[in-house]
């Protein structure tokens, strides 16, 4: 059974970051969030930020202490800003999600985020099996904490695999021998207009080969080309007669 | 040479978010923003929310084109929300600013942020190499942009791998000779207690082991464990004869 992971928020001081973080959950397909001790929620500020993530709010489990939020958590992840002192187990984000997804295949499992300025205490730190450190700017590590929470949320979606794949290329790529009865138009039609000189080729060819290859080209753009080539070698021809036209 | 990464925000609506990608950027060591006809700047929502990172508000440029926001730039990726139908190039975050870094070390570049909610036009998308597409959850994708520029800037930071290591782990791992003997004294005081059958003893040992084993010990937790079992086979020790007091 796969379980959810729950995002705890301790201590916040902004109701906004709270429907911040609750819109940033939902973009990446989380939606358990667990309060402790919120400075103000439910607040008008936090549902604004929310921005149509209400529902997050309103589920959301406000409770008093970390423990409580913890309940029935079987791996749980804190975030640190600081790399601490005291060698407690540290990880990187992309790390620390598929870490998290792999154990909310057996157990819940809590992502835990400290007070903006405070972070987590060392108290709320023992809770935690691995702390998770967000790469920063060291002369600026200033990042909010629903930025952190898009982060995480961001590369635990990541580590899920669950999102839709890019859609494919749905154009015929150019055959070999399309490409090269186009080169051989191309050259033809540089060679009528002087500007490939054939007792001096240079690399010209073999630099527009390597412009057209790098390209791609699929067959509609390779009729266009030609079209246009044949153009040239005969103005007067009318483009409804040409590839162009009907290919486009 | 290497060459800065631009960001380009084109027509920002909230001037909130002007201030919040500012300060996303500068959490991850970008500092080269360009402003694209935005509503309202300078203006005191965006200063407040770049909180601390007013010197790049402060070096924005601001333009009326986003031609003229591009100028002297070699590479574009643009951001799209939406797999568009026509196919032009598309890539995934990480790809994306992993070209981006590659790139920039030839040229500048540009990471382009369309408006708030109709993103990018398809004029403005005509500018770009690539597009970019930030995975998000099918039914709610409405990642806001300061989001979506610290997502981009984290994956940038990542790709140029300029951020310190995590701290490396300072205890000196308990040998094998010292786990060893370890075990024996613990099979040793669970046979005198009577928790372990010697005519019976199941997988005990093994269980045990497995534990520690997979919490690879340090040579002071080692310490402190046989401290602990000194204690519980002779309890009127003091405990400052055992290694506890001194190793912790």
């Amino acid at each position: 059974m796969k379980h959810s992971i729950r995002i705890v928020l301790v201590g916040t001081t902004h109701p906004g970051n709270i429907g911040a973080a609750a819109r940033a959950m939902k973009t990446m397909q989380l939606s358990e969030l667990y309060l402790v001790a919120p400075r103000s929620f439910p607040d008008a500020e936090a549902t604004s930020r929310a921005s149509g993530a209400d529902d997050l709010l309103a589920r959301a489990v406000v409770c008093d202490s970390l423990d409580e939020a913890l309940q029935g958590c079987g791996y749980i992840a804190g975030t640190s800003a600081r790399l601490r002192s005291l060698e407690w187990p540290m990880t990187r984000p992309r790390e620390c999600a598929k870490k998290l997804v792999a154990e909310a295949s057996n157990a819940r499992v809590a992502l835990v985020f400290g007070q903006e300025k405070a972070g987590l205490s060392n108290q709320e730190l023992d809770r935690c099996n691995v702390l998770v450190n967000i790469p920063c700017n060291p002369e600026y590590s200033s990042l909010n904490l629903a930025m952190a929470v898009q982060l995480m949320a961001y590369e635990i979606m990541l580590a899920r695999g669950e999102f839709a794949d890019l859609p494919e290329r749905d154009d015929v790529p150019a055959s070999a021998d399309e490409m090269a009865n186009f080169y051989a138009h191309l050259e033809q039609v540089l060679l009528e207009k002087g500007f490939l000189d054939p007792h001096n080729p240079r690399h010209l060819m073999r630099r527009l080969r390597r412009l057209f290859n790098r390209s791609e080209l699929d067959q509609n753009e390779v009729n266009i080309l030609r079209g246009i080539l044949a153009a040239v070698q005969n103005p007067k021809r009318r483009a409804s007669e040409t590839g162009q036209r009907k290919e486009q």
